[in-house]
């Protein structure tokens, strides 16, 4: 069991950050901000693939015209990404915003984030404060300790006036830099932590990336909600968000599928089994139930393995014995494991 | 700068683990063993991928025929996988093996163990002690503990035998049961550790459990040669695992490609290059040059990143600006972003 950092709690919208609450997903759309229906669409997919927070990126008048229109539309908290101009931090705050990230290489007048933190307190939301290595205004030391060093200067200009509804990120595109920078940070302050690694590339890179950047530090108990950046289709990251989730137990999204490489031992098509089990628990994915299904090619560790699931089957020659609570129940021919699994999943 | 276990070294075939050698890349045959032809296929398909050290399953004695023609012919060191049966570990050290894999949860007898120590004394190979949570034969306490266990008994008989020519591993399903396990491990032996996630499931399950799991001991400076289990193709583990080495510095495959997510601020079809980079980098993985290629949507990271990188470009409108070694040199069409950045890439 991980032991969570105890952060002070903040709301995005209907969504807790912080204390006792889940670790959240959140992603950003990729849209031209400006196309507001197209922009909507990817928030309704995200949503419905699990994401919990989406980010859209206000970067001139018009995109702001155009957020005004999305946030009163969406289904989703909505936080509102700005950069350079502080204009359009208080134009999106007015426009209804669950939150705004100002990054802190780009927003440096004090005047102008007093004004921005007034207007946050009015409306009573918070505020991310996301640096990130490639647009540090300043670098001392590591590149960690200068984006340490860059957040806790801004949070003293948020803390005198008065204001702690914050949630702070310290994104590089180095896997080390990022860990030691949020370690560094989390013995200094009690504010969540918004974790991701910035700009990990495509697909497999961002995966890894990710899962070994974020994994760390959650199991550490650092991180309150989470954005994997991939390059491409961002409902991949929300999938790949859920995974690194899950991986650590710290929340479920639908049955765990267990299963082994296969090797020259395995006599049975598990490859073809393990895809059609997957892609029919699609549609259960809501199912919350920590079900553990093993899949397992042979005798070596499919027994021991589909035992210690709920449901499980071990392969044999063409075949498949069928494991139900760690008791063995009939054997299958090949061409009924996926029905009969699907169904023992659903039974349960 | 990760600071590596010390721990003793040890060889299979060519490749030294353990000591300062660095982190290798295994992977295991898919295919049915006796099918000599599509085995070595497999294992040259492996090589050309960059894994290497490979593992055969050796289950019967005709399995055990055709490792001897295997052995024979293969270009990369071979691992025989061994369950249940002393005989078999005996025939593939006779063969040739450069390495054999026993599984304390079923090869048991004193007797038969001393006897195949013995044999791979005379013979110079190594012997992996491959623990797997799915096939412990006793269990004491948590998982982690009584894997522990298990490996320290049986280590007890190579010692008495005086045998260190050893690698261990201690795989469980389980994330955190194998961080665990290895870490209880790490501090009361100086044995090269194999690492891996077991039956991790199907492509992004497993990049992710492994990427956690691997990723986590291999910053702790625990792990001497790694490999990826994964329900497909094995060429896919060797690329996780190549992105698992690389995204943590302790080794390079080619050029590192850092590419932002995009968002609603991005000008230009920043996945579209980003994919077209990558696969005309793909004949150039064997560059071990640590070069460091930036492909970034906007000014907001864009400049920054590409100045941190070698080669780099911050997307405009339709356009991008070109950096080299932090300096910016010229703006370019997107239609010649790909062309341009390859043509850096090749002359660095």
């Amino acid at each position: 069991m991980i032991k969570r950092r105890r952060a002070r709690k903040v709301k995005i919208g209907n969504v807790e950050i912080g204390g006792d609450a889940p670790v959240s997903i959140q992603s950003m759309t990729k849209t031209d901000t400006k196309a507001v229906d197209s922009t909507l669409n990817e928030i309704r997919k995200l949503k419905r693939a699990g994401c919990e927070i989406v980010r859209v990126a206000v970067k001139d008048d018009d995109a702001l015209e155009a957020f005004k229109r999305i946030v009163s539309r969406s289904e989703m908290p909505i936080v509102a990404d700005i950069h350079f101009n502080p204009k359009l931090a208080l134009g999106s705050i007015d426009a209804g915003a669950s939150a705004i990230r100002l990054n802190p290489g780009n927003i440096k007048s004090r005047q102008d984030i007093e004004v921005i933190i007034r207007r946050a307190k009015d409306r009573r939301i918070p505020i991310r404060i996301g640096v990130n290595s490639g647009s540090l205004s300043v670098k001392n030391g590591t590149v960690a300790e200068s984006m340490a060093k860059g957040v806790s200067d801004y949070i003293k200009i948020f803390e005198k006036s008065g204001f702690q509804d914050i949630i702070i990120s310290l994104k590089s595109s180095d896997v080390s830099e990022t860990i030691e920078a949020y370690r560094k940070m989390a013995g200094s302050c009690d504010y969540p932590f918004h974790l991701g690694i910035t700009a990990a590339g495509p697909y497999l890179s961002a995966a890894v990336k990710s899962s070994i950047g974020i994994g760390t530090l959650l199991q550490e108990g650092i991180g309150d909600t989470i954005r994997v950046s991939m390059t491409g289709d961002p409902l991949a990251e929300v999938e790949i968000a859920k995974e690194i989730l899950s991986s650590l137990k710290l929340r479920s999204f639908g049955p765990e599928i267990i299963s082994c490489p296969t090797c020259g031992r395995c006599e049975i098509d598990l490859a073809e089994i393990v895809e059609g089990v997957r892609e029919r628990l699609k549609e259960m994915k809501k199912v919350s139930l920590p079900l553990k299904v093993a899949i397992m090619g042979c005798v070596v560790n499919g027994p021991g393995e589909a035992q210690e699931a709920d449901i499980g089957i071990a392969g044999g020659k063409d075949s498949a014995a069928l494991f139900k609570k760690g008791k063995k129940i009939k054997n299958l021919k090949q061409e009924e494991v996926i029905d009969v699994l699907i169904a023992e999943i659903k039974a349960f």
